[in-house]
């Protein structure tokens, strides 16, 4: 390295140290090591424009190994961002601060997708990367490359050791995304000490059996021509991804922690930092930055500027050559607004309808998604037919049909969520969607917890919503599922109960993920439910509805799913002459939004409320003062049968609604009387 | 394969397809394909003896592709297990049958471990694989190899693609089981369709990264020498497991299904059931077995029971000979149970006991089970340091020091506490524990459902269990998890509140583990707590007990784990001369069981109760009136700031209790309050 190049590696090196030391919090060993990658990227390497961090060819750049997120803030705040100044820097990881303990794109402007559960950054990686490869196919024009850039990411052993890792590089490979450029931080050492402890794969051959290419630079603390030449070779590559494992040494820099995991995740200390400075020659105080650091990062970043200066010309062009496609491009990617009619193709049901599947109407929401928004993308993690997640108008986005829109992910959910959450937090208007088994949602549950968390519109499809899923037994049949993910702040769950409902939920799904850039969670029935009356697109968008209307009840019945019809027939099985109000509840999150008095009007407090889910009843008191529903794991038997056997059947609901007229309150029935 | 074989091999397959055509529900394919692999296993290579199904040297058998059960069952029916006659085999899927949809252990003897989530299995081979290792180790003298077994799996493409299993095979491969080896039925069909749909990887060449030695067999339906040959050569490679790549397809036999994706999850029904035996020359009749296939089974069955009367005379003569460890080996692994006073060397602390991290109490109780307990082992997933899960009596369990019992699982929860379910399901006694930040159960949260429902007796030690984690932000931060965790049933869920609660719920867990091979999730605390008072290990085991007592409360505050010292400070600011009780509840699940008596006297329905918990409110209703929680995601800063700024004060405990006794109900602060 050049003695500048060396001046604005250690620039990042010293603000980290400097800010883990004064935060005495945080993990210096990473951003020590991963400097000269983070040097040639910011300074050399990466386009992006710190004025217009939302520019939409931008280079987008993810540390997966977030922990090391000084890194990152001293590349923002070197390369110009006004979202991170020293005093930012100097705040790292206090309250309120726009440094966090670890990257959150929702504090910190130029920071693309929250990071920190491991493996799930370079996941993300692999979906911008994929983003970028269906944007560039549907609108570049010979000589007008409108979407064309890199993604980049740095993933430490962490990374590749988790099982997330090898679902997202395996897809990765196989779709043949060349624009995705992965640094393997490679330092041998983990929290428990060095490596050998428990990792001795060899991690570059098992990404040859991927399909990615894998080049070694050996001395990636001070090679930066290794590292230049890496990144050309990997640019070089067009159809496959490329992992370029660099052999770094954990602190570099520090005589006395560096190659060992106690400055993995602990402040250097004033003595070693002191000494730290010794070793590497720094002879700037704490938080000062040469100003020719600056300037060689600040020189980086105007040449990005005129990079999307020179973009936006060939944008005026595009529009001219291309008004279509441009408006389009305008519409969904950059104002990122829904178009007009978007939703009126959805379908509308009677109770004359028959009934089906909400998971076939789902795929009739889907096809008439699929149609109106050019979009709206996505897939099921290998259970296509099951999910009926499959698009009729386009076809498979794969290695040279990147244009089309139906992914393949594999039977790879965690991955697959992951990928997802980061097409939405690429800003430039993908709605996705992904679809499993709901109680397979347990293998992506910390991707659908970081949609929620980093404000991503995922649309999260799952089918097989109960125990009714029958004969492939309790360990397909979801109990704890949905109600768990009720409780994760910021996700909106959905559980349909008829054709309206299912459209409604879609509704509501598209809105959030475009306009909010939210995520929803959907769970539809594997059997078929009849058409309710009453329910409607705009019923369903209020999150619960009166499906069976009553001036004054002396008793209420509420209901998700396909337990509500069960309610209906209770009814008239056991509840004859009693005055008596059904309540469709498909969201709890969208109810618990409308005004106060719609809620005590619907569900007012007085009145005896029976909840009735095929799921457990934990939470349920919110809105109901007894509880039919299923505390226990189920059975392998036919669907209908579970629903009889563990009481969802109208006789059990009208029994349980006279217990609580009779005065009982809480559990009534909980699913164990069919162990008996 | 000769004539006897093939008709060996096609009962298989015909049970399968009867079975399932008569249920009209399950999957064919996939036995009709591996029917050659489970032949060779069940009828020449695997030592097992149906009389005696839990002997403990036993080769152990996983379907990890557990969708085709019907292998399973068609195996151990025609070995004579008699847990499945050829009416259980009639009775497929049907409820209350010894056949469910998925292999279950806890239905069918002769199943080792439940499969069905993908990937599962094979991780949990895995797990059965190091018991093994682990048990040679300690136990096998020169000429008395008490534990030499092998353990086999089958393994498909969606296993493959999973995760979870790139963790376990990754370990495994780093500790070189060479007694694991696995199948992987290579059929190039997954649900989608083909596997160039979106499973291109070189699955071989991954393997071999991991360092396992990979064998292919080229024609799995009908090789069977082939087949034969590659096990000889799995059980010569001692020092690595195998992989063997066996090349099948899919319903093999069935002339119009064979080789797609529509005889994976489908009945054949009559006519094509017809027309596989015309393809395959099948005379016999629905759910007919030819006698000399029966013979040939039952005869290799017999050989295993003539293995194990072998082997019970070698046990007569270690114990002769080894009687300190066969006295060790016969309580710990053959009568499983606890040696008296083993609990005596748990931690007992006082008040006046300097307070401490919950986790490093934990790690004085791993420690002093450690001690006590030879059959206590585990680790954590590369957070030993951080989890203080280390057992200084004793080395890593590594390659060439199998019988030391730290496990470093590397970073790798989800296969971790797949390994560790099936060290407990090995029913030899060890009582396994796995350890990572609370909220990275999210990643092995499907394992944790697993382990409740299959009955394994993992521990699973969490710390770092509330927004006290602190800088490191609302990615690391708990608040759904611990709550969301208590809504899968059969699992015990405990968080203490100091040094003897967590003695309390390390007896607990120890004792659940070993005497009813049930699991128990524990969270602890990063930063330190005081010792209470009325804190012992007896008044834990209740679930819950009063920390202050009051004859005749007007005011009752009930907390768990870090929460429990805050109501209890809260009673000197601003609740002076109230009669407060104050409640620690460190496991709900516990406290469910006690006499309602107990529970009535405790917590009186009439007194006005408020909860307070550093997580979402849900599910409190069952214990209080009004609730302090988290509704909100947590934030970047210090850990005694987050608990300040949500509400966790004795000032905000005070002022809610006030607004309960006025009235108030429901939610009283949700943590939302620090967002404005
Ligand atoms: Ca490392
Ligand atoms: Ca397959």
């Amino acid at each position: 390295a050049t003695a500048l190049e060396t001046e604005c590696i250690n620039s990042i090196r010293f603000l980290a140290v400097d800010a883990i030391n004064k935060s005495n919090s945080g993990h210096p060993g990473a951003p020590m090591g991963q400097a000269p990658i983070g040097y040639l990227l910011f300074a050399e390497e990466m386009n992006y424009n710190p004025e217009d961090s939302k520019w939409v060819n931008r280079d987008r750049f993810v540390l997966s190994s977030g922990h090391g997120c000084m890194l990152q803030y001293s590349l923002l705040h070197l390369a110009g961002y006004k979202s991170v100044s020293i005093d930012d820097i100097k705040q790292f990881r206090q309250w309120g601060s726009k440094t966090p303990g670890h990257p959150e794109n929702f504090e910190t402007d130029g920071i693309e997708v929250t990071t920190g559960p491991l493996g799930m950054g370079i996941s993300n990686a692999v979906g911008l990367a994929a983003a970028e490869a269906h944007l560039a196919a549907v609108y570049n024009k010979p000589g007008m490359p409108l979407i064309d850039h890199y993604c980049y990411t740095i993933a430490g052993d962490g990374c590749m050791q988790e099982g997330i890792t090898h679902e997202s590089a395996s897809l990765a490979g196989h779709l043949g995304l060349g624009k995705l450029i992965a640094f393997y931080d490679d330092n041998g050492i983990t929290i428990d000490g060095h490596t050998d402890l428990s990792f001795t794969e060899d991690v570059g051959m098992r990404f040859e059996a991927y399909g990615w290419q894998v080049l070694t630079v050996l001395d990636g603390n001070s090679d930066v021509a290794g590292l230049r030449d890496a990144i050309k070779q990997a640019k070089a590559c067009t159809d496959k991804p490329t992992l370029i494992k660099v052999k770094t040494i954990i602190g570099f820099g520090s005589p006395n922690k560096a190659d060992t995991h106690d400055i993995h995740g602990a402040a250097l200390g004033k003595d070693e930092a002191d000494a730290t400075r010794g070793q590497l020659g720094w002879k700037y105080g704490e938080f000062e930055v040469p100003q020719q650091a600056y300037d060689v990062f600040r020189g980086h970043a105007a040449k990005g500027a005129s990079k999307q200066a020179e973009w936006e010309k060939m944008w005026a062009e595009y529009q001219q050559k291309e008004p279509e496609l441009a408006a389009q491009f305008k519409r969904a990617c950059m104002d990122r607004k829904l178009p007009d009619g978007w939703a009126d193709s959805l379908p509308k049901l009677t109770p004359e309808d028959k009934g089906k599947a909400t998971r076939l109407h789902s795929h009739d929401c889907i096809n008439a998604l699929a149609s109106a928004l050019p979009e709206f993308m996505g897939g099921s993690a290998d259970l296509a037919p099951s999910n009926m997640t499959l698009m009729k108008c386009t076809g498979n986005f794969l290695k040279g049909s990147y244009a089309e829109r139906n992914f393949r992910f594999g039977i790879r959910e965690f991955g697959m969520a992951a990928m997802c959450n980061a097409m939405s937090l690429d800003k430039t208007g993908i709605i996705p969607y992904c679809a499993t088994f709901t109680i397979f949602s347990d293998y992506m549950r910390s991707a659908i917890r970081m949609a929620a968390l980093s404000q991503a519109g995922t649309i999260f499809v799952t089918t097989h919503d109960s125990i009714a899923v029958g004969e492939d037994g309790p360990t397909h049949q979801p109990i704890e599922t949905i109600p768990s993910l009720r409780m994760i702040p910021d996700l909106t769950v959905m559980r349909p109960a008829d054709g309206n409902e299912t459209a409604g939920a879609y509704k509501y799904a598209v809105l959030r993920s475009k306009n909010e850039s939210r995520p929803t969670f959907m769970a539809f029935t594997r059997q078929a439910l009849p058409n309710l009356t009453n329910s409607t697109v705009e019923n369903t968008m209020k999150g619960a509805y009166a499906v069976i209307e009553c001036a004054d009840p002396e008793l209420i019945l509420v209901a998700t799913g396909s337990e509500v019809h069960v309610c209906v027939n209770a009814l008239k099985e056991g509840l004859a002459g009693k005055k008596v109000r059904v309540v469709s509840m498909p969201s709890w999150e969208v109810f618990r939004e409308q005004p106060a008095s719609y809620k005590s009007g619907l569900l007012p407090k007085s009145v005896p409320t029976l909840s009735v889910e095929a799921a457990v009843t934990w939470g349920w008191d919110e809105w109901a003062h007894g509880h039919v529903g299923m505390n226990v794991f189920g059975a392998s038997a036919p669907g209908q049968t579970c629903l009889d056997n563990f009481g969802f059947t109208a006789a059990n609901v009208a029994s349980c609604a006279q217990r609580l007229l009779a005065g009982e309150r809480g559990v009534l029935s909980d699913g164990s009387q069919a162990k008996h």
